[in-house]
């Protein structure tokens, strides 16, 4: 098991996340390309910290919408799409390359997560621009009932997927996550903990509703905005060792 | 002597310039970045251009101000305008390797392309992001009395110097343009025609003030932002040839 | 019959339509408000000029979408649709009100002015912000066969409706444009002549499939993104004079 | 003396500073304009705060430089930077009216306060705006040996200025704030404490380098960026009081 983290969202003086302190347990970096959040130094210096601890760099792109953090979902045209996930994929690309390393995978952002799997339209738009980058084919997507049809539709545009789950976020029984405002959402650090067991060793989780629903996950996204939160991520790094 | 010009400044529906109608008369388009004008579609469509028509990709990179279209000088720290300058020409590059094409030299934009004459310390950080960028050694700067102090410190980065003249616009003795607000500043287009070949057959310029002042240049930068300034491309390609 | 527009729309060097040549003709003038366009600097030419020619002006909000234009729909909870609102329509007044002149009505553009027609919830915000505006009562909406719903919903929050029509736009048989990508959806100078007339005259349009749909506006919304659309305009100010 | 504070400077899920600890204890609330920091919402969130608290609201605006912050000095013109200040000025006076309050005073921020000081081209621009703006004459500006220079300035255009001091800063002998990269510069809670009582009972501070400098202020400047900060305000208003 594989532990992931969105960093270098920050954005001039304003921080978002604890990027220095938890990128040495991480496996895979997913790092912002400046439309949800991230500038020219923030992106930089999560790319020169994943550097270093030998972290995978994915890009993790986003609707165009820095004040709402790009979890609005926009109605793009597909050509409009098209051309702004190839633009922050090769951005992330040109920065890899000139700091001498590279970008492996792809992330989507916020509401472009959910409408690729809600939307055939939106995914196709995904999966193409993913076949169609240079030194590229590997996407990280939602754990889920629909991992069966996402890997189906990947593999015509020879894609890979990278399935996440998350420790720390109540599922329901449809396999979706517990939106954030409804309560017992946000699962505490032991809740956590056994909810990254299950899924690790016995490929499910105990929905909010107490029914077990299997989920095949390859990494858990984890978060480093709280004491909490990077006390989870810790714990998680000697589960996953 | 080769033709370089300003493409890619187009923002959604804001239309600049004409670049369909110039790229096939170019030898060298500098495409914006992102930061003073261009956007996901318009940087791209103007790299496929370029590329249709071989002509020589250069990313121009600017102050991060839109609203400004980067022609406003701006204080920042060295560490601050070199991650700017990164991340604009990183952009370039990974979009032209994404579309199976590079980006082969850099030319500043705007106040930051006269920074770099007036200020040794905006130049220095300049030159060293090019010496830093993987694959690129080359820029774009104007000609001009300064142009040997230029080479000198280009020289220690190992940067080379491609230098650019205006054959539409007036210069005064100093060896800068006139600004366009004084008047006689915007050349007619025979007047045009007959700087451009004082540049081409006898490296000087006649100036504002009847002078004739050297000027060594290796391309002749021109517009597409008018009828007039196209008819000018066409007679100065068919000088050039 | 009235005409109205949408002016200040120009954002740095980057100029759309020609608010200059085109106030003279108008009774309404529909200023952006800085989210799909216009800034510091055409925002304010646009108010003053309405001033000067006496056009009444009315604030025209967007969805948070330069890049885009406004032209793409957006899932903002109401919370922040409402706040959005405010926002651009306080920046109007308070604009309006440093020029000594008074913003008296609210047009939605874009994507916005669509999905106040399709959604309740979208519609209700929007009705809801101006009950709450200080001094401004009256909106801009779409004539059509939705406009006797619209108006009870409006009475609710004590808002009064000006429902505009198109002259050089064909209608389909749903009270709805077609689509300018559809061919026949811009109508020549004399069609529009025409279609003014049946709107003005008989309350009607002939759609683009020959029927005759009825059609009450109060107000028809010209371009001047043209030499055509401006010569419409000149022609429909003498026909309404 | 009276305490004033920066607010309303968050950014849609960026959060700055602590609003809603730090209102109560404020004589003054100078909230962002929308160019350096602060949204629809978070503007709004601050302008409802200060009301409900009975805090003087003022209007916080900078040069054009969201991802700086407002902390780079940009060379506009004297036209734009005119067109700026109102826009952002006129935005504030809008949204208070909207919500029932007034914006009674003008604090520049960052970079353009600085400059405010230095050129006597960005004073005359400022002083003209605020003497044009509607039921507005009051402006916030650094205590300082240039105060007497000031006051004539302003008194041209009928403004009248609020003085303000720093309790928490390290100040030098020529009445500057020692910058934040040198060591020293912001006082521990005691050392404010008593440069606060300094500046309230006997007008001067104690440099940095020992000397004594007189120093008129009306007002202290506040931060809630943390613990420490809130602390010091606290224990400052109640010395105010």
């Amino acid at each position: 098991m594989q532990l992931n983290c969105d960093l270098g969202e920050s954005f001039g003086l304003y921080v978002l996340g604890n990027d220095d302190a938890i990128m040495p347990y991480l496996n895979y970096a997913n790092i912002a390309c400046g439309y949800h959040g991230g500038d020219a130094q923030h992106i930089q210096r999560a790319i020169l910290l994943a550097k270093q601890h030998a972290v995978k760099i994915g890009a993790h792109p986003s609707y165009p919408d820095r004040q709402g953090f790009g979890r609005r979902s926009m109605q793009l045209s597909s050509t409009e799409l098209y051309d702004h996930l190839v633009f922050q994929i090769a951005t992330l690309q040109g920065l890899c390359a000139f700091h001498d390393t590279s970008c492996v995978y792809v992330k989507p952002h916020g509401a472009l997560y959910h409408d690729i799997i809600e939307s055939t339209a939106v995914r196709e738009v995904f999966f193409s621009v993913i076949e169609n980058a240079p030194k590229l084919h590997q996407v990280m997507l939602p754990a889920g009932p629909w991992a069966k049809a996402l890997v189906e539709d990947a593999e015509k545009h020879h894609v890979t997927i990278i399935f996440e789950a998350f420790a720390d976020r109540a599922y329901d029984n449809t396999g979706k996550l517990v939106s954030r405002t409804q309560p017992g959402a946000v699962l505490s650090q032991s809740e956590a903990i056994t909810q990254a067991q299950n899924i690790m060793n016995r490929q499910h989780v105990i929905c909010i509703d107490g029914t077990e629903v299997p989920l095949y996950a390859d990494t858990l996204c984890v978060h480093s905005d709280s004491a909490d939160a990077l006390a989870i991520v810790i714990q998680l790094a000697e589960l996953c060792e």
